[in-house]
């Protein structure tokens, strides 16, 4: 197991050194390896355990002799397995106390930090990093999850995997993240806390300074007693959850979809002032889908003012519809679409945000010209140059107004456009409705700071 | 425009003759072609018009001379943009009933067939055909969506943009693809409908013979003013819809996800017999998440008989959770995993089918070896013909036990046993609870079918 989070954080190309203990190796994955702590070259700032049971106590006892201040320890077999288990994580508490260590584990999947390429987990996370934080209760939702981001486009800053919580738990990891400079929002899994109070507190003080979204399994029975053997968690009554999470003005989501998508919103947009938003579209369908997501997720479409109609309609030809939604049909003029049409309707006191559908780039028309082997040709390379630095205003306005921008479409980072703009920070959802969902959760935490700042 | 779907069905790889009309050319991208159809060497199955609005007509109407018996319309200036178009659209309608012509649009994207290679979008379908049947009052559902299809894995039969439905509408569609042998469940998506009676005639007939989803957006103030701007249909009260689609057996889903999600596990899965569900996973937060979501979906997540929990007890590792969820943990015997412990679960009268996570391939290690140039081995050679084999099994207990099972994982067809499942019947979510919510959706059309055929 170790060697395969070792091969991890080779992969992640970890910008520091890497010293193996191992009893017997004198090499491990071509790095030169050492018997003990005491025989490294010089104190390392983590110590990375993973193994048996019976001598994780006292190896950690050796790092804390030797100096080491922090340690991530992986080796499962304490309080999760009962009553003897129990007597050795009281044990490896008191050794971190003594030696004043921060403790992350045991029985967990490990920490990444993917700004200096530090992944000790088994999952390659193939992106640049990000500024989404996961907290989790569970080892997959810190990990697993790197070929979902990677496929949506999301992009992580840090993951941790609790574990048991001994020493560091999740509210630890919640303080410390809300004072992270490159954490923009913080995602957190939980099975059950153990101190709502102290959650309470902590959270409160951290959603003002940084959005925070959960999701929170254990809160139905089934939900509870999957907790409850996983983890050892105590879910409780979900009233009582839901009821911390408003008045701390955390996010609550119910799925991981939810949970990655809000979050990506969350750090990436100033949240709306208010719920009227444009939605403006290329297509009829997903125009009309995100119209009726608006409406059911509480937020307004308001019809516009005759004086901006007039306006799009000098901009815009006459099969479009110029009300809200704003339907281009197959108007191809980029500056229009990009440019002159979003800051119209930015620049009117009429919305709050926009939710669009109809960003494309040249995936289309690679793909055509290549299918059809030179039977066709588009103006490919004339156009994607504009494309690009259209975008590059695109992508700007959300700061330059104070208002959300968020993009659906069918495709996504694999089209040249699509990438442009979520890396460059407007998140791009897979359908009409996901784009809403993130919106009006952008909305509800928005109103919750403006009902904090008021008082 | 024309030139442009053109490129798309030659990309398609169209198993028929295609024979290009065009004024002036001597030939369209490669293909000869002809001044007028009445030129052609034969008398085409389908017409397929992209002309200006003020030809179609006189067009469609040599076109019956000649003796073609069934036409697509794609270009607008119909009915959807007031009285004159509305007057050209009646005289399409006459030349249609005069010739007994099946006349698709106009105002649409067309159609396509992906069992004979034919697609007359403008977006390119990159997968097997397979069969979810798409009808849609909006063109993008019935095109932009391949990218979407193809991410995610699900595989389309046919897709029809219905446009101004002049001469064939939804429920015409409907009929048809109720009886087409390749179609295996109907995605709807709706604006409004004109003969709501007729459509609680027919979807009644269709329901119990083959699945129904309907994706319905004109419920809600803005969605019903988006699609009147749209297509001119009018929306109407949310409860009638939801009334009709009760009582019709149709499955009503709330977005685009939705739609195709339990589409999939319609087309692929028997519905369950009763709502009890085995949550089977490898990973502690999806099992909880599955159990969660199961619950807060009307499933149940039966703690299992100590009979059946003896029975896993022998299998597996005392690490693992015996009882529902069963969760795996790190336990790494393909066989139980794959065969023996679905089997014992699937034998037993104690739930009525599986949502699990934890299906894996060798993407991981393949990655990993890459990554690392040769620095470490996994046994990939060895280990990915035993699973090839054990999944070969595991995709028919859904036939043989009559018991649906669905899997969701992070990763998606990239991975090469989570592609295996998926093309073989077994459909994969990206996240847990989009698992769940097929599960769900599968239930409450089992439930249907049972009332149905009790009277």
């Amino acid at each position: 197991m170790g060697t395969g989070q070792l091969a991890t954080l080779i992969f992640q190309g970890f910008s520091g050194k890497i010293y193996p203990i191992h009893p017997r190796e004198s090499t491990v994955l071509g790095l030169k390896a050492y018997r003990s702590i005491f025989d490294l070259p010089e104190i390392p700032d983590l110590a990375f355990m993973v193994l048996p049971t019976d001598i994780v106590v006292p190896k950690l006892e050796e790092c804390g002799s030797a100096g080491v201040k922090a340690a991530v320890v992986v080796s499962g077999g304490f309080r999760e397995v009962g009553k003897t288990g129990l007597e050795k994580e009281r044990m490896l508490v008191r050794v971190a106390e003594k030696y004043k260590m921060v403790v992350i584990g045991p029985n967990c999947i490990g920490v990444s930090n993917f700004h200096i390429g530090m992944n000790t987990t088994y999952f390659p996370y193939q992106q640049d990093p990000g500024d989404i934080t996961i907290i989790s209760q569970s080892g997959t939702y810190s990990c697993h999850v790197y070929g979902y981001t990677r496929k949506f486009g999301m992009r992580l800053s840090h993951t941790v995997s609790v574990g048991n919580s001994a020493v560091v738990d999740l509210i630890d990891c919640l303080e410390y993240f809300a004072q992270e400079p490159r954490t923009k929002a913080i995602a957190l899994y939980i099975e059950g806390l153990r101190d709502g109070k102290r959650f309470l507190r902590v959270a409160r003080e951290v959603s003002p300074k940084k959005p925070v979204v959960a999701l929170f399994v254990g809160g139905t029975l089934a939900g509870a007693r999957a907790g409850m053997s996983h983890t050892g968690a105590l879910g409780g009554d979900d009233s009582i959850y839901e009821g911390v999470f408003r008045q701390t003005g955390v996010i609550r989501v119910k799925t991981v979809q939810d949970m990655l998508d809000i979050a990506w919103a969350l750090a990436s947009l100033p949240p709306p002032a208010g719920r009227r938003m444009c939605v403006l579209t290329n297509a009829g369908g997903p125009g009309a889908s995100m119209a009726d997501a608006c409406n059911r997720e509480g937020l307004e479409v308001p019809e516009f003012s005759e004086k901006l109609k007039t306006g799009l309609k000098e901009i815009l030809p006459h099969t479009a519809s110029f009300s809200n939604p704003v339907d281009l049909t197959y108007f191809m003029d980029l500056h229009a679409m990009y440019e002159r049409i979003p800051r119209m309707i930015l620049e009117s006191d009429e919305v709050d945000g926009i939710v669009m559908y109809g960003v494309f780039g040249s995936l289309l028309y690679r793909t055509l010209e290549e299918g059809l082997g030179g039977r066709i040709k588009y103006p490919i390379d004339e156009v994607v140059p504009v494309v690009r630095e259209l975008l590059r205003k695109f992508v700007s306005y959300p700061g330059e107004y104070r208002k959300p921008v968020i993009v659906s479409s069918f495709w996504g980072t694999d089209d040249d456009a699509l990438k442009q703009i979520a890396d460059d920070g407007i998140p791009v959802y897979s359908s009409p409705e996901r784009a809403v969902s993130a919106m009006a959760a952008l909305y509800r935490y928005g109103r919750w700071l403006r009902s904090f700042n008021n008082g």
